[in-house]
């Protein structure tokens, strides 16, 4: 029995993670749960599982959730908050396994915190990588901790590196959807409006990872990811853009073989396969391989998609541009839904971020916050502009 | 160094070897061949590896070849022939693996030699799992032998089972060309001409294989030697048509993830992948993902294509129906070459073989020699009425 500390328990990743406790009750037992502001949930979770820890946003929230629990007559679970709860549920010693599922910076120091502590990890947060990854990859090295991607990619990669030897990896692939706008000629990418930007032909997910999507710019974070993750130069982390997304990435060795990953589109199975890790459980989420008809790819467009080329810039560049990266991404997709930033100011304003920031690393996870505010900061004024 | 012995070296797979030793000459050096026929290339090929031991089909060519040898002033090649020839170079003390790539029962004696002197032996004779895979499977594994599977479909699966352990396996599927008749409707089975089967739209390949291929009996005897090679009843060996033969097979493991391998169509990729095995070796055998466009998958028709219903039957009946299965399969081939069976006369001739074939195994390989002689026998009595 694996027990799981799941950090970030009521966002969208975490009901799946739990939806996996829960058909496969032998093997994967979530002990503590890091939720947001969402008391109902959390509660509802708390009745589930009766962890042994939960945390919740703010100290309000968790006196209201240790209210609710004691007129329900639920004793004997641990109510933290803030990020201190968070870090207490990624470190609880009985704890196996801890999913990082916060969105966005929140998720960093937990995380850290959870590799620090020699936990197995299952990577769904990005930040984690993209902002923070010279920091937990050194750190997991150090441990010798083991990071797993929750994600369908990166996990595909993951599937796909058992087929050799690191030093055998010629070069991946990461399979893109290519957005709503894969198609769409280069004139008429100056009016494109947020709500063409929202309509996602293959997944359902937040609205920034929608346009982020739109833009490619997503794609252009897992390449940053990929890079860390795998350790390869960016230049062997490569991108084709496969619409169905049925293949889910792929890995060439030097031999001149691929190796590709299939699967149903559903998060529950990285999720699984991070969590059973290195073995495989059975599950019933089946690719109908007798259903399949065909595959199409095309290569990426960098002048239609010029987040792809930032991405790797910031890749090749240092672990400062790529917070900026994020940093300056998450405030222009701001504006342009706030209707106050054009499509094509969301990569303009992201070049220009990059511009101004200075190569470096920084050697701690305060001092990523503090770049990645100060990211923040540049891309709002220039947005204003 | 890995010093290879190389049945069948005068042969398309032999001479792939020869080329993949040409171009790695750090890595693989042929020791010892075993030619057939053909007196100029095994002549060609002596001079240019100077071979410890070099076998060739008959005593009159060995004396021509000593000969020709000794004209040309080249010492100190033993030169042997037939059934015992073969054996010696399987056998030879000195070498570290063996290619078995002699077509037809042929090649049996002498694999199962090598198995049975402790050789890595790449597989590229197809009877020697479907007529002969309980003997020499058995001998594998009492003598810890590796067998590594030289042909597209089997040695993809043999890359893609390294994603996961052997019982993680819930099906593998092997890829189909389909051949010329994939979308030819059922009326028009009847009238098929040895002309337009011979047609094949993706790999050229000798005559009784591109009709084996057109009946997609060929994929057939793949489901046996898969059964055999990778330990599973026929109901997990599925199959899917792939007219590109872009993807070269697939394994499904029981968390609901497939991986598939990808490559260019050229055996030499699969000769390096076994011959490098369990290391990955760099190759200029490179599958350009750039170019690709799209792939499509059909699912096999058992009514147009009911040889691959009689090689399921095969499989589940015993090693005797496997080896009818073969056998009669050649015999109708060439009755059908000859313009003496009809197309659809290829299936119904395997079918009336296997209904009069005794479930049984055969305890040696002369035992199995002759229940391929009976069936070929009873295959030809049954073609001439």
């Amino acid at each position: 029995m694996k027990k799981i500390a799941l950090l970030g328990s009521t966002g969208s990743i975490g009901q799946s993670t739990l939806s996996i406790c829960e058909s496969h009750p032998d093997r994967f037992h979530p002990i503590a749960l890091a939720a947001g502001s969402n008391l109902e949930v959390a509660f509802a979770q708390c009745q589930r599982w009766r962890p042994q820890v939960v945390s919740i946003a703010t100290e309000a929230l968790a006196d209201e959730l240790s209210a609710r629990l004691k007129d329900a007559g639920i004793n004997g679970i641990e109510v933290v908050y803030g990020t201190a709860g968070t870090v207490r549920v990624a470190t609880l010693p009985e704890a196996d396994f801890v999913v990082s599922a916060i969105v966005g910076v929140a998720g960093l120091e937990a995380t850290y915190a959870a590799v620090l502590a020699g936990k197995t990890v299952g990577l769904a947060n990005k930040e984690c990588l993209v902002a923070a990854g010279d920091l937990i990859l050194a750190a997991a090295r150090e441990h010798s901790v083991d990071l797993l991607p929750i994600d369908s990619e990166h996990n595909a990669i993951h599937q796909c590196l058992r087929g050799g030897a690191a030093s055998e990896v010629k070069q991946i692939w990461l399979t893109a959807s290519g957005g709503p706008f894969r198609n769409t000629p280069l004139a008429d990418f100056g009016h494109i409006t947020p709500a063409q930007a929202l309509k996602h032909p293959t997944w359902v997910m937040g609205q920034r990872i929608t346009i982020d999507s739109a833009t490619m710019l997503n794609k252009g974070l897992e390449i940053i990811e990929a890079c860390r993750l795998f350790n390869l130069p960016p230049a062997q982390v490569r991108v084709t853009v496969h619409p169905q997304s049925t293949i889910h990435s792929l890995v060439e060795y030097v031999d001149g073989s691929i190796l590709a990953q299939i699967s149903v589109t559903d998060m529950r199975l990285p999720i699984l396969y991070a969590l059973a890790w290195p073995e495989r459980v059975p599950s019933d989420l089946t690719f109908d391989m007798a259903a399949l008809s065909h595959l199409d790819f095309q290569q990426p467009d960098f002048e239609r998609f010029p987040c792809l080329r930032l991405a790797y810039e910031a890749a090749a560049a240092s672990q400062n541009h790529c917070i900026a990266l994020n940093a300056a991404d998450e405030i222009a997709v701001e504006a342009f839904l706030a209707g106050k930033l054009p499509f094509l100011g969301i990569p303009r304003t992201i070049e220009q971020v990059l511009a101004l920031t200075t190569s470096g690393s920084p050697a701690s996870i305060p001092e990523v916050l503090a770049a990645d505010r100060a990211a923040r900061e540049l891309a709002r004024e220039l947005v204003a502009r």
